[in-house]
């Protein structure tokens, strides 16, 4: 998904590189970097590490949850979550067909959780049809069928574009999952850009599910970790299957303590990544050319896709002329994007990435595109 | 998914019970239990059972592979298949949404084999997008994605309406899986009803596929059994995953005997079913009714499926109406079908239903259409 | 574990074959093929069929359990039985290190139950330490340790040579449980013999577990089956679970009617083979031989165990000895014998062996033990 | 394992504090917080994290394996040598009955990685015979039989009081091993040690070994992590199960930086918490008391293991009492120590315990055996 080049070379030549690959290579801010200097530490295993304590119960009350847990990835937290929610043999969950868990897990909730996916295909918002879900849910499921243990929704939707899900749709999906009593599960891994987006605090957005997660290591800035959060007994259950997994961790307060900083002050900075994206977006959507689109409408938060025509262009190619600069270039900067598949390009901003920064990638990018466009022209 | 009603009640009243929930219940016919009588039998956890190893021998040649093996039922015959294929930690199938093993087999892919699905959404005819094939089957995948480790087909399509898969698409899709070195299972429980349709030896319907299952039990009477085939290795590990599913038997010749005899004298007769079948479906259309569709082109084999509107009609009710035999009734026929989902109901034929219970059933078929056509008339 | 001969050639050659490897390759009785062939089935699945009804229900009552249901094999039915106690993530299981469930189920415990084995030594008569058992029991297991879910014991103890396992141990153990709040299941594969040998009915050998198999194709004659009872929420679970292993089975009547004949004339038959055994053991004894030992206090049931000295005697050779006739032999037998372990032959009786063929497989024994001795002695 | 108590009113009463309960609560040094402040960081999941590469090269060279890979916890790292190791259905790993893996790990190996163990009764000094290892392994299992994947052996061995396991011992497992062509991991949690200890390079004590783990977070004074190390395939397939477990982290350098402090600067001085173990040792044994046992020979490295009567004494009271300062104690000074089982305590050094500090640990101990032995002998 990463195409690797030599950075290094890159940087000795006084070019500058804009990394947009992804949110979770954001680097700790220097105040990060002091809070773990100066972090009170203890054995997280027996919940004595009075940071890590500090940063559960902050995202608890962020929240509006009885409890939340201090973990590795996000990955972590959804796998757990799935592991506790799905605690019946013969389980089942139901989730978007974009949804990360289902495309980018590993399979993990197969292999490691032992529990069978149902997907209904995403729209273009995030959402998925109301409709389709009711069909999914296994009512009174016979002994062929597993039984339906938990409904996942994700917020922002990374692979919609980092789109916001509407709060409506939410509560929604809840209404349907309380008529069968089914949990639901945000992989909310980039919700405080949904939070900030919408100007409503965290605890609103997850108001209508049961468990949610959300990353500190993304747009937040942390070096590592996320957080999940949901009832006291969930989180209870939760701690062993963390231990279990090999996510115990000991002195976790050296790793809590830029969590907490993020809280203060990497929340709503956010919205100045979310400008940059939508610049970024204007500068590609300026350019009217037929071979590189990109929606307007989606782009809300930190989250720009780039949608080509696969037949014309080959995207490994286009990375790689994304990445280099030539000496004809005029404009002196490498761009570095991620590819979610074979037609789509991904820009991701963060707080590493300065006004500047966007600006030189702004031109990059339309000096790359209207090479395309020239070249394709010609080539009819 | 089945109705169950008091069928002694209904029995002792003179009423002709004809029932076309499925083909598994069809019982063993008296060559059959001639047979299972005089059986020579072994040990067959120690491949010592003559009977079974002559129906293993003779089921390999059939369908043009290096060993089978006779195993409990089609569901253990696909999990087997799943288990051995996928192999790796982190494994993946791909799948048609409609597909018996991703719906109706608890999720025991992932349950027992931990393997993840991802789904393709299959066309009315049982097959699926190409295209959507190349582009599930992960290329090279990294760490975030599971490995597409087999690809499963179904012939015939049960929940498609017994649909014969066209044999150019096998082989398409067998082109596709090659490039990928991806192996492709056929889970053919119906697939003597197929080869019966296409008048084509079952080897030539299995020529594209790494391997294979078919069910004695349902269309071809025997009372119990399935046959698993591919290559020698494959099946020496699926004899190894069949004994720790507890699936290892030991007289097994007593329901390999049956097995032999529906191979000499059932295949053939499947076109009995597949005439019954189209004859119902014709009856159904007959009715020239707005609220009960069948689709004639795809009824080819020993299924049937009824359409209705769910808004008007609630379908147990109409499974009961079938059922029941009321005074008033011209027909004295209880006609039992299953639901594949709230607005399709299933007809399935076997040897035991007769021109007579045929003729019988369309009567009764017909005349609970016509009453329901007059009720939502009025209804109006 | 078992050495494979050509049969076929020795039968040809008017040579008597005792062949003792197991009683699972006991053959129907001719009233077993007569059931079998009369038998009134229905679809299994959808628990319809008579037959099976029937025996679930008479064997529920001869354990003295609330329902019990027909399954494939021993193995199986222990696995189902794990799957359904150990259902929560993170159980651990305790069984007898020589317990066949831990040994011989190829590891089914863990790799398709997902259930961690602790194991305590067991004694010579199959029974392990209740001051052990409290040992390794969990007790408020915190978040390193498993959750201890199930206890299971064996009886009669394939491994200890059939013996019968103490009512009053199992009695204690059952105490040690219920204090822990730990469900008990017995793998009662053999569990009739130790009935017949206690002469108690079998709902008193199995009062103090919560769960029980017992197998019908072992000394019971059968072709195939075991019967898993216990509470009716047990057997709903159980239901699904065998759904979920392919192990529902359609028209299964076929192999319950063998099941009722075997309760109705197999089961006090089985002190025969109790009595052949002994006859057996005590002609080893006879022998007075250093190299060849019997424990003549645990030939209990229908199993002997012959222990001989690994560093003088090779258990290959010895087997293909007992199964190979010399020209030079007085006694035209060929005996077939199962290996434990490197130093432990086993020979297991069953309905097919005469006195005849008891008396012959004495003298070839005796020879071959003799001939051993005689060797030896020289050798030194 | 661990009992609680209140801290903070010791803390605030200045009373001497000495946790010894385990090595793995104690915290970052001064030069390890510089050293995360400073860390070059990238994204670890891609491999771009300057730090933990230099850790990872670092430490493979030191182990004298191809590579090493980092993780968040020993739990995480033998789970994933587990998974990688044991990578076919079926499989079974051997390890000692006092194995952290098979005890403490909650059975992650067979919940997690579905994994079968078989155990041996560890000696007193962590070893286990080598003869029952060679009944242990499945030689050409069959179908009854899982597949002998894995030995594991530990070093130190935490449960026999921190024991060095001898070379000679390793190298003759690692010989039988060889001949079935099985692979050994350590579990090395606390390798270093055995290394100080034998001074000799760590690479000797693994070379007998194909995969070894051990933590920074233990006796090395870092707040998180482990190394897994061994061939570079074997590392490759372990970076995908670490990702599917959610144990990626992307700016892990910040836990790298002190784990190279570590490995400068904390190595050597391990000796110090063996000399005060020793220390600790010695004033139990000093006490000559009947009630309170050490074995001197066994304390090798930094642990202690105390054992009592529990007949006589209660641990939990026992763990209370050292902990708490009486009014009337000479000694003012809380000692914390964690029970392995019902009778026997757990005294672990590490960097934070001063001389001081075990001076007065051992006074309040002796103190506290002599109110005992007082107690006791009056008590008769």
């Amino acid at each position: 998904m990463y195409e690797k080049i030599n950075v290094d070379l890159i940087r000795n030549s006084g070019i500058r590189i804009v990394d947009l690959r992804s949110d979770t290579i954001s680097r700790p801010t220097p105040e990060m970097r002091e809070a773990m200097y100066r972090a009170e530490v203890g054995d997280d295993v027996y919940v004595e590490d009075a940071t890590v304590n500090a940063l559960e119960k902050r995202c608890a009350e962020l929240l509006g949850k009885e409890e939340a847990m201090f973990v590795v990835s996000g990955t972590m937290a959804n796998l757990i979550a799935v592991m506790v929610h799905c605690n019946q043999r013969g389980s089942e969950l139901i989730s978007g067909d974009k949804g990360h868990t289902f495309k980018f897990e590993q399979g993990g909730t197969a292999h490691i959780a032992g529990v069978h996916t149902s997907i209904i295909k995403n729209n273009d918002d995030g959402t998925f049809s109301l409709d389709e879900l009711r069909v999914k849910i296994r009512k009174n499921p016979d002994m062929h069928e597993p039984v339906t243990s938990l409904i996942i929704v994700e917020n922002t939707h990374n692979l919609c574009g980092g789109k916001v899900v509407p709060l409506e749709w939410l509560e929604k999906v809840s209404n349907v999952a309380a008529e069968h009593n089914i949990p639901v599960h945000m992989d909310g891994a980039r919700m405080m850009n949904a939070a900030v987006y919408l100007k409503l605090p965290p605890s609103r957005l997850v108001r209508d599910v049961d468990t949610v997660c959300f990353c500190l290591s993304k747009g937040l800035g942390c070096p590592i970790g996320a957080m999940l959060a949901g009832s006291s007994s969930f989180i209870e259950k939760a701690r062993r299957v963390r231990k279990a997994l090999g996510g115990g961790w000991r002195q976790a307060g050296v790793l809590a303590a830029p969590g907490l900083v993020a809280l203060d002050s990497m929340v709503d900075r956010l919205q100045v990544d979310h400008i940059h994206a939508l610049k970024i977006a204007k500068a590609i959507y300026a350019t009217k050319s037929n071979n590189f689109k990109v929606d307007l409408a989606t782009v809300q938060t930190n989250i720009v896709l780039m949608f080509i025509d696969r037949t014309k262009i080959e995207i490994r190619e286009l990375q790689r002329r994304l990445q280099t600069v030539l000496t004809t270039d005029g404009v002196k900067c490498s761009v570095r994007c991620s590819s979610l598949s074979i037609n789509c390009v991904r820009f991701v901003l963060y707080w590493e990435i300065s006004d500047e920064d966007v600006d030189m990638a702004c031109d990059k990018i339309q000096l790359v595109i209207r090479e395309y466009d020239d070249r394709l022209k010609v080539g009819y």
